[in-house]
């Protein structure tokens, strides 16, 4: 992309609306604009981070078995009356009254309309589990919105529901979607710890939240100082066997959110705690039969009888991750994307526009580097250099090549990486190698 | 995937509510759920086709130099109170008041939000043109919706707004999304004919819908016979050029909707006439300034003058298409996916499931047409030849692979094409070389 072309309104001031970092960068980069409180548009820059967020979130999903559906925004009140949480929910469900004064709702959640699917269409113990999936906006009215995507109204998420015959196939599958989480947050360059949640009175110790570590997290959370180090099964996990082992071990150390923080622990534990800020992206949660039972989803167990399915759910907050990347990676610049999740593979920053070794320079890179699949965006504007510098900090891809004048004259480009801040000079050919080999 | 694991809950018999084949055949073959009226669950095999088309439709608009975003479902009723929409809208805008009793809606169309993203963004001609899309779900509170996902409440649509200075950019721009749209709809398997549209007080001609033809379309269209024939544009098309003559060819002949037919031509044109059915699947526009006077987005222009923006937007039902496709594609056993569409590759059907011979035959085909990526469906469920021959009709995949013991015996399956009928006994390797070349 050029960025002549792109559409990418960046802004040069930080907006007085943005209390946390986050937010403040996503304007600034132009990655999103509030269209109302808490509601906002992704422009381009931001579209495309969002997207390999989802692609990371989706291709994991697969891998552990979970089948992609979608289900609407909009629901019937109905099904929420018979799980008895219309009334509960109160005022962050978004009421809605259609032309034939039919009482909807805008979802905040899929709990109730994944059971409906699924008692009509599942009757027999041969067809479990089942594992279903979707990544659809959801809406919750939040009564003070705010901390840009981070809490906003409208927000995207990917939500798992699990169908399992007994307890010992839920518990399986809950170790499958624990394994899955943590690949799923490790591929996105985020380390992402498990801590116990409040699991209500079925759940037992089957509710964990993934929360990532930063300094500008919204609550402080504790865990041992090894778990920083845990490894992460790799692209060969094999899902058919049980992940128990796995689960066992993240499980093993201390780990807890403030809520569920027992301070009896830090003299014990001493030096081996670290106390942090943490930002939540995501939920597993095991709730055996809350809902099967209240909407009679059942199914005809293998000697006959008709039994309530075991369901869980598993949630990960994808626009909420667009900002919980920012806060933990990040510098007083601007935003340091991790590869992965980055907009554009690399940056071309031509320092002077109009120049014709310039100009053929970063055109060749700027084929190439696209032939080749890194998706660069080239900074062919007329502008002065310290704006580009400014601009592609910014923006925070994680390569800057720069070309200029004064290197050409010795055949030379500088390759700078945005976490390192190191800089090299080399060849165009040496830029595009190296780029390449990344 | 496998179906003895793949969530899709075919129906046997023919829905009573399903008015229309594409209704029937999307319950039947497992593609959809209703939720409420006029809202639907996308199950695994329809969100595979409706990713598909979205996926063509996204490429084709990039190749265009559109640039997509993702504006919110939820918007201010305020934007729409400046364009003078709000009490125009009537009662097919879904009306939501939040929880501070703000004024709400769910959009059923963009052009306001766009207008106000533009306006904050752009401020000079030299950032024109612009052409900016996106997919997303949208709300028209149908007062009797019917017909399944042709005419459901909520529905996937991609829309594109372009801003040009002045009306040679815009008819330009226009001229690119016409043959964009030819394109599109090509790439699918469609013949769509583009007929002159109602455009109101400013769009002269520049107004085209975009119809499929099928005999149970839901409007009666006229055309001259030629245009059936008419070429679209490759891949080679080179959108830096004026597609003008591309235009007038396929304008120059005569093409009218119901709404717009001329019976005095029926006569003049007599055999050249088609008078068939037709869907409408794409509608392209201009308007010129009629948002962005109302609604103040102005470029400084290059004499220094801040002047509105010409505009335009150019939809394509997204949702709409699969049924679309369905209607125009189908026979008394079930759907006939064009390929590109098609939401697996193949079909593998075991004849007996169980037989060694049989199991590893199969086995080894769908493992090499996996790694080909050519997605096949494999029917390794216990189950008759019948039910899986007419299950594999009804979903429809261009190619069926029957896998029994009788062939085997001479080392031959049988490869059919689903569109044709068409068998050939062949070995698998065969099979192999053979849908690779597909």
């Amino acid at each position: 992309m050029r960025m002549s072309e792109f559409f990418l309104p960046t802004l040069k001031e930080d907006p007085s609306e943005a209390q946390i970092v986050s937010h403040r960068f996503m304007l600034r980069a132009g990655m999103i604009r509030q269209s109302s409180a808490g509601i906002y548009s992704w422009l381009p820059m931001g579209l495309r981070v969002l997207k390999k967020i989802e692609g990371i979130v989706r291709q994991e999903q697969d891998r552990a078995g979970c089948q992609e559906l979608l289900m609407p925004t909009i629901q019937s009140a109905d099904i929420w009356r018979e799980s008895g949480r219309y009334d509960d929910y109160g005022k962050e469900m978004l009421r809605i009254t259609d032309r034939h004064d039919r009482e909807m709702l805008y979802g905040p959640t899929n709990e109730e309309l994944i059971t409906e699917i699924f008692r009509e269409s599942v009757r027999s113990y041969k067809d479990l589990p089942k594992l279903l999936y979707h990544i659809q906006w959801k809406f919750r009215d939040e009564v003070r919105p705010r901390f840009g995507v981070m809490r906003g109204r409208e927000f995207l998420m990917k939500d798992s529901y699990s169908f399992d015959l007994d307890f010992a196939g839920a518990k399986q599958t809950y170790n499958k979607m624990f394994v899955s989480y943590l690949r799923t947050f490790s591929r996105m360059g985020l380390k992402a710890i498990p801590m116990a949640a409040d699991s209500g009175p079925i759940g037992g110790d089957m509710s964990h939240e993934f929360l990532i570590l930063a300094d500008t997290g919204e609550s402080e959370v504790f865990c041992h100082r090894d778990i920083l180090s845990f490894d992460v099964p790799g692209d060969d996990v094999d899902y058919r066997i049980d992940q128990q082992p796995v689960v066992d071990k993240w499980t093993s150390l201390y780990a807890a959110t403030d809520e569920k923080h027992n301070a009896a622990r830090e003299e014990e534990l001493g030096e081996e705690l670290v106390a942090a800020r943490g930002i939540e992206v995501g939920h597993i949660f095991y709730f055996g039969t809350k809902y099967s039972k209240a909407m009679n989803a059942v199914v005809a167990s293998p000697d006959g009888q008709e039994i309530p399915v075991e369901m869980g759910s598993y949630g990960v907050g994808v626009s909420r991750l667009v900002a919980g990347i920012i806060e933990a990676s990040h510098d007083d610049d601007g935003i340091i994307w991790p590869e992965p999740v980055a907009p554009f593979g690399a940056g071309i920053i031509n320092l002077r526009a109009g120049d014709a070794l310039c100009d053929t320079t970063c055109e060749d890179l700027y084929s190439k580097l696209s032939s080749a699949g890194l998706d660069p965006l080239y900074d062919d504007r007329d502008e002065r250099a310290g704006v580009k510098f400014a601009n592609m900090d910014l923006i925070g891809l994680p390569w800057q090549v720069v070309v200029g004048p004064r290197g050409l004259e010795n055949g030379m480009v500088e390759i700078k990486s945005r976490a390192t801040g190191d800089k090299q000079e080399m060849t165009p050919d040496a830029v595009l190698n190296k780029l390449m080999a990344v």
